[in-house]
């Protein structure tokens, strides 16, 4: 998930500059207008110390007018506060309708924090998560905006971060031992954290993750998100609670131009293998993976793979390779097009939960349940409701694998734009490839960005340690190849 | 909760029969037009062994058209089953568009047995009931119409039961020794389904609680609250799910003539007591209170008092009698009228938690946030998918409070209709008590039946043994407020 927060991302000055005048008149503008729809708009900051989540909240605080803001930091329980239930502390400053409450700090703080430290046990925690889903919930039925901000940064850079405030006399007053002590932790906090966000992503209380080293992006995707989010509240509802789901999920905002990198964008395409290095890794990895998926099936541990990637990526390719390496009696290749009439009339996960593999088998999926998140968006086949509720479902669905000890891995297999024109031009020309390519291809290809925002977005919402998503680059097949059977060795040599 | 569900309703065998061959056509010709609705429909059957489970799933499938319809019994799982994830099972039985399936034991089962033998901890109870309760809401999202049916024996009916099914040979295959040993754990089971019940018991996919004991009232209900769904459902909405909230609840069903009884019915108003018995159960009752309630006090035990009633059922003089007995620094009575401008402008709840005593205090609350689901619902100023929603917030609140230490009593002070008139009629000719009868409580009385149907439906979903509704008889009061002072020392002795 946090992979999607570490790409770099800045807004040069000048940029920077020219965008905040007409943002700060912009946010101006939506809070006052704010007043008539009755929406009480919740702001929750949460992220590792030294991402700047402060100097945010005062950059918000300074764009947007006071009158009708405030801003709750909690520390510590007060002896007021621990006389009650612990909401109790979150209920007395919830903001009223008309008026935004930044909570910096909030109701995730706690469990996050015990967890890590191991005050509480996992279940514990997913109890305290789904009370926190269910507060939510009832806020936002009764019509809040609720938009939940997590402000990360890599662990190199915070470590960085914390020494360079700490050598300024100016500022070392902000690091305190507790931030190294946390520090310290930095492995642990990024699991549950990630636990944490991955479950309470709902459709309608979305996290936003905002890649956190750059001041000067973060506060722009910070204040264009608010923005975003209070004009379509605006725009669709006043007074009562949206009871239509179209009112209610706020859109990421597009960030500055310099600024709009994806994580596909990180991708070093130029990858290649030579024949020879190809050939020898290919058949080492492979003879690992035979071994590997003979013993999976031995001890009964299951494995789900998923393959999605642009048209002409060779997904098909990849899988071949990868079967190649197994039994035929372990494994079994689920191709995914357009549902039959049965599987239209379940939900859209049945058709998939029809395929979970027995214990010691192998599912491979070509195209997935991520369609939801990928072409149905993209095409609108879905309503934005649906695949906004999708990442939760499909973090849900995914979990119960897990929690059941199945193995999963899945594959974006990525390439160039050039490339993939290249690759359809040549089949075009190549009599018994021709079929491979169709009007479809061509279309979707015009629609290249809209699927980048959705795969950054996917990749953001989706993609955990106990089920990641692995970007291959795919430009050279070779590398490709290789990279995907490599990768599924790691994956069953750790759960084995 | 399951004190609704044991006022030995019955439907007379004429009644039942005349009125079986309508409900059989309605019942066919809801199913038909179903189709059109795209809409799967799921029944869930739970409840106690022996309360005619599989008799009234029986006669179901015998009233409606087999085609369309499908029973699932779940025993234990089989290989195939524990190969794959717990859901597995549930999913692949899940009905299509436009069927209707019949879960015969369910995702419920396993959690409430394993909590019962000690299996799962009660937070890992709570966190299989939080993925039940997104499994479900993900299913309505996605256009399902899901009843829940309880079926509900009281302890002694269901040993009376057992016994009798063995007894006779034609039936005494039917009672395993697993039933007997499930029997041993009545309380548990009782205890463990409640919490199950209450923290499921969604707006949009409802318990129903069904009082067992006689076959033709509970096959009538079972029938007709599926009617009623079928209908709203026709009448709502055709295939896409239900994006309107008014599309989905479910009324409950107007039961045969005879047996509507409702718990306040089952209350024997005639009780009274002598002046003299009355001033030395008081005197005593007030004494231990005051008592109680200082070590309390000193024991920073809380506790919230709820008071709620019929107009002129003498809510006023009961709390006089509460507070007479302690000390004034130690509690705070709260009456709750209209919303101030303020209040209006938070989630209904935030009024209540400002009010939510520290430790070792006291806060009696005249009137509550039960004003939501009886005279807001009532009167129409919630919308129903309101007001059916905040059975699960107020469950949800008050386990936040129980789970806190607090000691949470409710009383429903109850009188009978003729009582009422005639303390409104005394009330108007006392001229320093006129004030107290206004306009709106003689329009109240009208609502006499739809309130009674408010407030059974209200002690059956939100009475528990951690936070129960006690039902006072107030016909006379001496001894309604020597019952309030009693409960009240019982619930702090058990706490102290």
């Amino acid at each position: 998930m946090f992979e999607a927060a570490e790409l770099g991302r800045k807004v040069p000055k000048e940029e920077y500059e020219k965008a905040v005048p007409e943002l700060r008149a912009e946010l101006l503008e939506a809070q006052f207008r704010l007043r008539n729809t009755k929406t009480p708009v919740i702001i929750v900051i949460g992220g590792v110390e030294g991402a700047g989540k402060g100097e945010t909240v005062n950059r918000l605080s300074e764009w947007l007018d006071p009158r009708g803001l405030e801003t709750h930091a909690f520390g510590p329980p007060s002896e007021e506060e621990r006389d009650r239930p612990p909401y109790w502390r979150f209920w007395r400053t919830l903001p009223a309708r008309g008026r935004i409450g930044i909570f910096f700090g909030s109701w995730y703080t706690d469990p996050i924090v015990k967890r890590v430290f191991g005050k509480l046990t996992a279940s514990e925690l997913d109890q305290e998560l789904a009370r926190i889903a269910f507060f939510e919930q009832m806020l936002v039925d009764d019509g809040a905006l609720i938009l939940k901000f997590w402000f990360h940064l890599a662990k190199d850079a915070q470590r960085k971060r914390l020494s360079k405030l700490e050598k300024d006399k100016a500022t070392s007053w902000r690091v305190t031992p507790r931030d190294w002590k946390f520090f310290k932790m930095y492995d642990k906090f990024a699991r549950v954290s990630e636990r944490a966000i991955r479950r309470t992503d709902a459709g309608d209380a979305p996290w936003i993750l905002v890649e956190a080293g750059d001041s000067r992006y973060r506060e722009l995707l910070v204040g264009r998100a608010l923005l975003e989010a209070l004009r379509q509240r605006i725009e669709n509802g006043q007074g009562k609670p949206a009871a239509s789901p179209a009112a209610r999920p706020v859109t990421m905002p597009p960030a500055a131009a310099e600024a709009a990198v994806s994580i596909l964008d990180r991708v070093d395409l130029s990858q290649a293998l030579s024949d020879d290095e190809y050939d020898k890794r290919l058949a080492k990895a492979q003879e690992r993976l035979g071994r590997l998926s003979r013993e999976a099936h031995d001890e009964k541990v299951s494995s789900v793979v998923v393959f999605e990637g642009w048209d002409a990526a060779g997904k098909g390719g990849n899988i071949r390779r990868v079967t190649a390496a197994m039994d035929a009696r372990h494994y079994q290749v689920i191709p995914i097009a357009a549902p039959t009439d049965e599987e239209r009339a379940h939900h859209y996960l049945w058709r998939f939960w029809r395929h979970i593999p027995r214990a010691g088998l192998v599912t491979i999926f070509d195209r997935s349940w991520y369609g939801r998140v990928l072409v149905e968006r993209v095409e609108g086949f879905a309503r934005e409701d649906e695949w906004r509720r999708a990442f939760l479902e499909i973090n849900d669905f995914e979990q119960q694998l897990v929690d059941h000890g199945v193995v999963v891995t899945k594959f974006w297999i990525h390439i160039g734009g050039e490339e993939q024109l290249a690759r359809f031009k040549e089949r075009e020309g190549t009599a018994y490839k021709r079929h491979k390519i169709t009007d479809e291809d061509w279309r979707n290809r015009e629609k290249w960005d809209p699927y980048v925002a959705a795969i950054n977005d996917m990749v953001a919402r989706t993609s955990s340690t106990q089920a990641p998503w692995v970007i291959v680059a795919g430009n050279d097949k070779r590398f490709a190849r290789v990279q995907v059977v490599e990768t599924l060795v790691k994956r069953l040599q750790k759960a084995l």
